[in-house]
């Protein structure tokens, strides 16, 4: 199937994606006096009397902004509000589709970091939830940052987090399989924007200390020159974690993955090679994200000395998809009441997602959970919500 | 039936009202391809090169937001935005119900002119069109004139122009019942916020031509010390219309009514008296839209020498509902793909509803179009259109 032509012609014909519907019939004048005036007054009454009963008489308990201001849509790059929104209103659906979460695009028309906090703030009466979603770095952080710290809604930039517990529950699973202690697993990152940073944040969390992360020149030394702020910290902390600094002679990607187990790559197409994969440890796990295009492909990463292999795309095994993480997430903060999305509750669901496998159903084509696994969202709700 | 009882029972059962639902099935691997990625670059791109390509791929060419500060919500008063979601859920509700127009609610935590009005501008590429909703005059007013400069999709403020609209259409039909040229009709407004004015304005390009309005401290006169300035250009507009400056001993309500063919209330409870309806002229028309408790009882009035009696209320004959309106203008606004609902597409669905009932149709308990007419939304929105 040609997914471009058949989705543009599926969008043309349904005009987009979504629509909105009433739970409350209103075909009599009876159903009319409930769903609006006169009754409506009743739990406005009683929302103005106590803000908290929104949560139980509005949409806002249930509904999530998926927000987005065009800057870094898939691999489109800056392409606006207006193109973000089908990738937007998709967000939404899957939302819907699997967590039964509400959800709704929000594209603005601005990239200025204070004018999209201020306008995500103001909209906090109406939603219980903020999906920030391709937002280009560095603002994504600042923007994440602000909202953390102004809303009592949780705030999730499924770009940084989403990525980073689905691929911590891969890397987890694979050497489940491995039988390599995550403590000697030694890892390189290639891609240092929102989802490589995330990822390296959130390796160390679930145990990994030994993580070298490159962008498109090459490794991140902590001393390297003309780094913004969040690689240079980011440096500095991967250097404290594993207790010794990468000599100044690992400059490329080629120099930077030799003798390590595990490549994660959330940059470019075709950037590892048949030669890098060979200098790897033996049962490396190779994690190529890139999208459509994966850093390396399947055939070749296998052929030359990998032992698993994942990437995005749903034609090869072991698609690392951001659709079994975010749906449950915001479905067990939402029904939590969650003011905030911590660490803990990320945590949580990496683990729910990775064993929700049993070591018995773990091979190496099979080393994460479908998105179709039956009860996903539910598993990853009950685990977020029993880390609160 | 208890109707505020029923509501409040009724939005706790639901969480609210409205529900956002994909209508591209996603439960396989392929329709999540078509629904999300790979799939949905396609459409992205097509926006991306063609702007104007988001009103057939997305959401954006049927939706409207319907926006409010909650600072005047029903006659519940400066509520704020969260206590104002069940209202604004309502009528997104009748948007679809009734014109199959989807709709959402966006309820912003402030009540700062500035704010709102660039808040709603940055949303312009998630929605087609929007309806301003419960916001206090005169700031409601100062709100739409930035918003109408600043969009290029249609603005309306319901409260305002929705009213007038449908309030003019049973002004029509009562005096064609009457058969008083509307030329010759005297009329009293009582009531001079944002809805008192808009009908104002629009009953002299229905072609009333005498016309006194009413604030809480009684006639308007352009001289009146202390009046706001939308007011004041109000009051020199209406003495232009009509030729004559009214005596200043006209000073209060029961002053303005005298030999008055016509009395509208969008004030308070109450205030029209018997005796004031006996010092109308011979058959008046009284529409007393004070809701739920409307300006003076029907029986009161109709035992007093009104002919026709209307109000906001279901349980009486007439009701003047903006139900019968809004989700019509903007299903043709939409449509249309127009900019801004201009005067003449307003006019339009002024006759269009009037005209909608035919000389015989019309009676004195039966002047205007019941909400469940059948293709009544059609019929205004195919008027509108035309109206372009």
């Amino acid at each position: 199937m040609d997914y471009f032509q058949t989705a543009l012609a599926e969008h043309l014909k349904h005009q987009g994606k979504l629509e909105v519907k009433s739970r409350m019939p209103i075909t009599t004048q009876d159903e009319l006096s409930i769903a609006y005036t006169p009754g409506v007054a009743e739990p406005c009454r009683a929302i103005a009397e106590d803000v908290q009963r929104a949560n139980q008489l509005t949409l806002k308990g249930r509904t999530v902004a998926v927000v987005s201001d065009g800057s870094a849509v898939l691999g489109l790059g800056n392409i606006g509000p207006e193109a973000a929104m089908p990738v937007m209103e998709g967000k939404c659906a899957l939302f819907k589709e699997f967590a039964g979460v509400d959800a709704f695009p929000i594209c603005l028309r601005t990239q200025n970091v204070d004018e999209i906090v201020r306008t995500v703030e103001l909209l906090e009466p109406t939603f219980g939830g903020i999906n920030l979603e391709d937002i280009s770095a560095p603002r994504c952080f600042e923007i994440e940052r602000a909202l953390v710290e102004r809303l009592n809604i949780p705030v999730f930039h499924d770009d940084q987090h989403g990525t980073a517990i689905v691929v911590c529950a891969a890397v987890i699973n694979a050497f489940r399989l491995v039988a390599k202690p995550l403590s000697e697993v030694k890892a390189v990152i290639n891609g240092a924007g929102a989802a490589g940073i995330s990822i390296a944040k959130m390796l160390l969390k679930v145990g990994v200390k030994d993580i070298l992360i490159c962008d498109s020149r090459g490794a991140i030394h902590s001393t390297r020159e003309g780094i913004n702020d969040e690689k240079r910290e980011l440096a500095v902390e991967l250097k404290n974690a594993r207790g010794y600094a990468f000599s100044e002679q690992i400059q490329t990607l080629s120099d930077a993955v030799e003798g390590r187990d595990l490549f994660i790559g959330v940059s470019a197409p075709n950037v590892l090679t048949a030669a890098d994969v060979k200098k790897m440890r033996e049962d490396s796990v190779i994690f190529a994200l890139s999208n459509p295009t994966p850093e390396i492909m399947p055939d070749v990463a296998l052929e030359n000395g990998a032992k698993i292999y994942g990437s995005g795309r749903s034609d090869f095994d072991n698609q690392i998809n951001n659709v079994i993480a975010f749906p449950g997430i915001f479905k067990g903060a939402l029904e939590a009441r969650a003011t905030r999305i911590t660490d803990e509750m990320k945590l949580a669901a990496v683990n729910a997602l990775a064993y929700s496998m049993s070591d018995d159903e773990l091979h190496t084509a099979n080393i994460i959970p479908s998105v179709f696994t039956p009860n996903l969202a539910e598993i990853v709700a009950d685990a977020v919500k029993g880390a609160i």
